[in-house]
């Protein structure tokens, strides 16, 4: 962490700041320039919040040096985690290829749609049973109906599901039920969600990122689950806010590349929420497996046209069993594995 | 609102869709235009999910005429709302004029402050119990002992008390305790407190905007809260997110005209926390009086420089008083009360 | 179009504007709603501007049903542009395969990356001659001397040659020299300079898209080109601005589906000048490539320590040469042809 | 300049970037941290391109710890630039009160609007005569005929006039004719035109920010005009591109404090095209004022449901006359002068 004075600052004000921060546990080194001076800190600055240093009035601004995650940096970690969800495996060159509708909406569509995706190559299902909708008005889900409907359409295709926990109250049945954890967009910053989660969920968490989260904000989510417990978070891209409208969000691809360097944590890519129309969703998968991630969630639905929630945005099975056969193309020339 | 038809389309599309959306309880219009056929939907509308026909192959794109959000709305409810807490009103020509330390630390600080910021004229008292913090290693509020702080500043001064409420667990605390119920900008689309907020909460509800809420989502999370039993909401600005990174976040100030434009709701404006620097405050906070909103939230603290959290974006006391003397002169010209 | 009333409007009110807009030359349709009338318009309303409209007191708001290009529109060109750049093809299944130093810096230089490029795979040159730099500081480009050289390393290789003009007083040189001439994404929107391009520029254009332009202004400005007279426009994505700021910008690869659903021209890729950072560039090209994208613009350089621009973001030839054997992987699946 | 060494770096490492840089013109001082070590640069480092450092393979990222702009600096410039426009002062404490139409239209129109936002206390007539326009097809303004109108304004009235340069061959006209030159939005970062204006450019100029400039970027923009020799610049905040599109961008009324605390230039504010709705106007102006602006740009067209362009943003002579009522009050507050 570098602290940057005023010009202004004098001797005193840097005898006072080089106590203060030494107090908390680190060194300092001090470089006077020609117009300002620096004092750097020397040891483990994660713990200091910067901006308990940049009150104090000498101080012009505080930089940080490095991340201030410990646990899923990649630095402290070096070997990429590999998730196992029932026996499929997600990182470390293993795709998780989940797939399903955006709502469980009765027995017969959840388990036509689990065998028509488990044919196709899908690994795991999803369905949402508790939604998040912006209006009130909306269908809010089936709420614990659905997750019994998604456990028989396990039983009958063996996938393991995926969906979404809102509410601190259902921690219990999602232990109970569920196989990989998820927790939305919108709640990526539900400190109260996230410490429950990390400490009570002891499945897999797929986390996703908020629509206008940095990835040190998303990572920062992460830590969060991972510093009361839960180790195993799969980071989850479902597109960012920007001012085009056109699409609902933009994909942020580039994510890839950033997270697998910056931390050790699987990777999976939500083209079906990013874009908002369902003739997005085959390049951008295909960019996305070419991009080097670790996994992909796409909404089917065998008749969108009734869907009860994100029907534009929802593959019919035919669209995707052809997708997934130019994904299993390009998983073959970049060597990624999938159970 | 308008369903806009591809060129595409023939009669038999029209037809299909025409009684598609008229199940839903709405009469049709059709438009046949030079290159597309376009169908107006009449009637109440509010509870149609534009994406339910959107998913038709024959539909190019639909946009809404009218807000989907009724009891927020200003065209059915044309006066303003004005919200009494303890006697304090906010909106209608009122201001709420909330001032205090991001978070409690102390007893003798959060009197101290209090006590100051009422002598300026601040007629609500702020400070956090529950903090919402970026990084799991930093300093998380004092919690329910924060809150029977508060209780005792509010003995002290009379002044009302403002605090955020992070988990639906704290419910009933906050019903016994607390004067108006902060729900935080990080939490401004968790449905699930939303609702249970606006079912159990009988005491005021400050919502404040997302980050990168749009007025519409910001307002339907005031519509959540009062389609589930509580009409007492007030709306704050606190800086939403932009690529401009030497502030924390842009103060968006023509927020105040639209949000009296679109609902009857009060709103007021946060400037500590949308700048993030101490000396942005006054002139944002006299801007925000001239444009006309009902109210502020303004952070003030005696020691800003050994605040636990947040302390470059605090005011010392003696600024706040200087602040406030310009405040009154605004009031007067603009005709603002203050209790 | 669709104009929409208030609630307020009247008989007369429509009447009025029924006769304001078909004076411009288009019929109407009027839809009476329960609570909004609204007033569809038919014809040609690319030439209307719908300001002129929302200006009238009765009027809530205008809403285009169609979009406001022609020339650029796939609904009246639905075959695929195809660029023709001194034998090389970009667009319809032929990929533009770009690449170069951002800077011309001396002849050996240049020289010794384009063969490096070509022997690659590399179909087109790439060097910087006049640079737009944030600072007056910087390096400004090589200027007409550049030129001569890109020329020379023409010459050498046979590739053709594409470099930004920035200035019209440099039209004729450019017409002269160059092969394909770029507009920077700063001069998106300088409409004297995309003016004269469209009514001087002999050669095919390459339109990168402003740091924050919607794809519709982005298509717009390459109206201006056609609309002025020439028709061989490329465009270009490299990066939108966002509140990330860990890379430069963010590469919103959906521009791909969407521009070639919207209109017919070719659309390539620069992953160099989005990210900022060259260990993004193979992944992201990769991606694009996947996504269907026309064609890529590279920076390379033999030495990017050196380099007096934009070095962190250049491949050094060995990366370039491993990344365009995946390309040729990719464009195989894909049945995509490169000359 | 601070250099941020990778973990891996060696001592090597550290002594050929100690070389690197001390070619440049700058000391070091080296800081060993117990991960990380950093390497601070000492002197001038304004001229330092930080890419060129941070393309070294042992190097993981520069920070700037002091602006790369000199004259604009308020470092090195501590009192307020005041800017005299044929005697009107804009700038430490004197308002600068721009109105008029979008685009002049005709004498009676341009003659009869300066006229009457004189007599409501404007100092400086506006007026589009060149106009950068979204669609080809839109009406490009009147050209040099509306530069002539303008100068009629200006002998009938008395008021300086300012209207925006778009091409550098009308340099010669715009020194002869205009008092305030503009820069637009869209040619923030037309550095061929801001080099040409610096240089050539007598009168003082206008510069409006780019829609998603940051502030630096803006500044440097300055940066360019007053290095090519023009010292005389206004900058114009006119709203900022964001994810919200109720309104056409959002005013950033943050910039006032914060380009008054980075540069000695005077800034205003056009509140007209931020909002791009006329009932924005007002109480944005208002809160311009409130916040510290050195004064506004505002449309007012005596007829704008006829404007040929951006009728919908403009204001009426009587709500310009009554929104300088409440301008003067503020004034007198806040101890602003207006000639």
């Amino acid at each position: 962490m570098i602290v940057v004075l005023k010009q202004t600052a004098n001797k005193d004000d840097v005898e006072r700041l080089k106590n203060l921060v030494e107090k908390q546990g680190v060194r300092t080194s001090v470089v006077v320039g020609t117009e300002q001076t620096i004092i750097g800190l020397i040891g483990d600055t994660t713990i200091i919040d910067p901006k308990t240093i940049e009150v104090d009035e000498a101080v012009d601004h505080v930089m940080r040096v490095s991340e201030p995650y410990k646990l899923a940096n990649r630095a402290f970690h070096p070997e990429d985690t590999i998730i196992d969800v029932c026996g499929v495996k997600i990182g470390g060159g293993h795709l998780g290829l989940i797939a399903g509708p955006c709502s469980v909406e009765n027995e017969k569509q959840i388990i036509e749609v689990a065998r028509s995706v488990k044919a196709s190559g899908a690994n795991i299902l999803r369905g949402g049973a508790f939604k998040p909708r912006t209006s009130p008005y909306s269908f809010q889900g089936m709420g614990e109906e659905a997750l019994n409907l998604l456990l028989k359409a396990k039983e009958e295709t063996g996938l393991p599901i995926c969906t979404e926990l809102m509410d601190t109250e259902h921690i219990q049945l999602f232990n109970e039920k569920v196989d990989i954890v998820q927790i939305g967009a919108r709640n990526m910053q539900n400190y109260s969600l996230l410490k429950r989660v990390g400490h009570e969920i002891k499945k897999p968490v797929l986390l996703k990122r908020g629509l206008s989260a940095t990835y040190e904000e998303w990572i920062m989510a992460a830590e969060y689950i991972m510093a009361n417990g839960n180790p195993n978070v799969i980071l989850c891209e479902r597109g960012i806010r920007t001012f085009e409208t056109y699409t609902r969000n933009a994909l942020d691809l580039q994510a890839i590349p950033v997270i697998k360097k910056l931390t050790h944590l699987p990777i999976i890519i939500d083209p079906s929420h990013a874009g908002g129309k369902w003739w997005l969703v085959p390049p951008m998968a295909k960019a996305s497996i070419a991009a080097g991630c670790d996994g992909l969630m796409i909404e089917v639905h065998n008749d969108p046209e009734k869907a009860l929630s994100d029907g534009p945005q929802s593959l019919r099975p035919d669209k995707y069993d052809s997708l997934m056969q130019d994904i299993k193309k390009l998983a073959a020339i970049f060597g990624k594995e999938y159970e």
